[in-house]
């Protein structure tokens, strides 16, 4: 057990599937300096990755070695043993010993969480969710992703696997899902469910804004989807109408089982300001059991650092 | 703050909307004498009935006067302030101040709990859940409950209202459910739900061992219909099988959001067996996220008397 004040800075390394994210903050835990790394350049290659993240580390020029490392990543995690196991998101990574990797080489205190509990746990702590006891907290990107903090802390559940709000099943017998299930809200709501509709539309129709922006890039992606709709284009606009009523379904679910005082949504799809409202219209009208009115529901404030901010303060709460 | 040793007896209520039940529990908590009250002959009379419980407490001849009162309900619930609000399973209670009741009458210890967190602290405490720090406890019976234990405490979440597992929505635009939504899973898998099917079935035939059930007894029990199933009836299987089905996605959820180490089924329902069998088959195949292997699915030990028992646990866990 180390004295909590005992550090000087802090290291927040926020592995992403797309992109790593490594942060220098200050003993108040201002963010002092931030860099960015693609992790697709280290794809399958999780030891090449560490050794880069390392590298970055380096060039902070820490003025002295009283610092603590903070690690958040994709889950499944052991976080006890500080073990990144077989994330879907992290092709080639398999009981990644990320925690000792970094305690070797630096020879400090290092802990690691899931990224969607780091998160919450920044949310719960400096952002949008600050002042409320019990919150959760949703990631709406590729994937979907939860946290949960009741009374102020992490819940974990069981090895470390609660809070998996995108595998939920909201349709059964629905549409495949990549963790291996049927009609989970992430097989039909999430950014790689909307891309695969999008292009399977497309791909029939052979004509129309999506399938010209398919031609195009050789791809389409959510916000290729955004911007037909936003066009006047009717399929893109059936494909996020089902999105983001099955996400107003999910949601509403998570409320009436946890009745939190807060959910915030983070993520990449709610840079679409309208979903926000569409979520809050749908749970206002199908959640009956919790206080729905007095139940606010926001975008994240910490945006793309919320994991990075949740894997320094998770340092504090490791104690 | 009242030391939690100096009570020499402990009465339990359990208010129920069928059955009203009363407890007398020595010091070490075991149940001494028990007696049972129908509820609906005092229907939309909570005074009524709160003065026949209190005559049935001084029945019960508690030698001195140091004893505290403990009393479970279906929720809503204020459990801070002791009110029960309007529950749909007790017509014409409207914010009935029952601890105050009790309290006035007897000028000792009350307190209240929701009747399903109180049966997952029993099952928590001296039941099937015993020995795992989170578990979930479900009530399948005319109605679906649930109550959540997190760290050995009860989860009650914002305004009392957490684990209302029933009320989660399963199948979008389903059934209208009592709670004024559509397609929660007690619109579709409570005994509530088979019996309205049934009877739906029966009488648009006008045939079959349903209908002459319901032609006997002018009513269509959910028991009924397990009945007709296991005598070959095809209808029977087919309205128990789906809501066997849609039980299975709703506990799947709960336990991929909240991954607890321990499920407890209580409840009509359960008494046939089958159904935990089909459950366990259920979330085996379709929960990825969290460790089900290693995730009991049991059956509640304390049977009827589950939220009989949390009503007492819960007066040394309210200190």
């Amino acid at each position: 057990m180390t004295d909590k004040l005992q550090f000087d800075y802090y290291i927040g390394i926020d592995i992403g599937g797309t992109r790593t994210r490594i942060g220098r903050f200050l003993k108040n835990l201002k963010l002092d300096e931030k860099l960015v790394i693609e992790t697709g350049l280290y794809e399958k290659n999780p030891e090449k990755l560490l050794e880069e993240i390392s590298g970055k580390i380096q060039n902070l020029k820490i003025p002295n070695l009283n610092f603590a490392i903070g690690i958040s990543a994709p889950g499944p995690c052991d976080t006890q043993k500080g073990i990144v196991k077989n994330p879907p998101n992290l092709p080639g990574w398999n009981e990644v010993k990320v925690s000792e990797f970094f305690k070797n080489r630096f020879g400090t205190y290092v802990c690691l969480e899931n990224d969607a509990n780091a998160a919450a746990l920044a949310e719960y702590k400096i952002g949008s969710g600050k002042g409320y006891n019990n919150i959760v907290y949703f990631t709406l990107s590729t994937g979907i992703g939860g946290g949960i903090i009741i009374n102020g802390k992490i819940y974990r559940g069981f090895e470390d696997s609660a809070g998996e709000f995108g595998h939920q099943i909201v349709l059964l017998n629905g549409p495949k899902c990549r963790c291996g299930s049927k009609g989970c809200l992430e097989a039909i709501s999430s950014g790689y469910a909307i891309s695969r509709d999008a292009l399977s539309k497309a791909l029939v129709r052979k004509s129309g804004i999506l399938y010209e922006i398919y031609k195009k890039n050789g791809v389409l992606r959510a916000q290729d989807v955004f911007y037909a709709s936003s066009q006047g284009d009717d399929i893109s606009w059936k494909i996020l109408n089902k999105a983001i009523t099955y996400l107003g379904v999910g949601i509403s679910n998570v409320i009436t089982i946890l009745s939190p005082e807060c959910v915030v949504l983070g993520g990449g799809l709610t840079n679409q300001e309208y979903i926000i409202d569409e979520i809050r219209n749908f749970v206002t009208t199908h959640v009956k059991m919790a206080p729905i009115n007095k139940i606010k529901i926001v975008k994240s404030s910490l945006g793309d650092d919320s994991s990075l901010y949740g894997s320094v303060l998770n340092i504090i709460e490791s104690f």
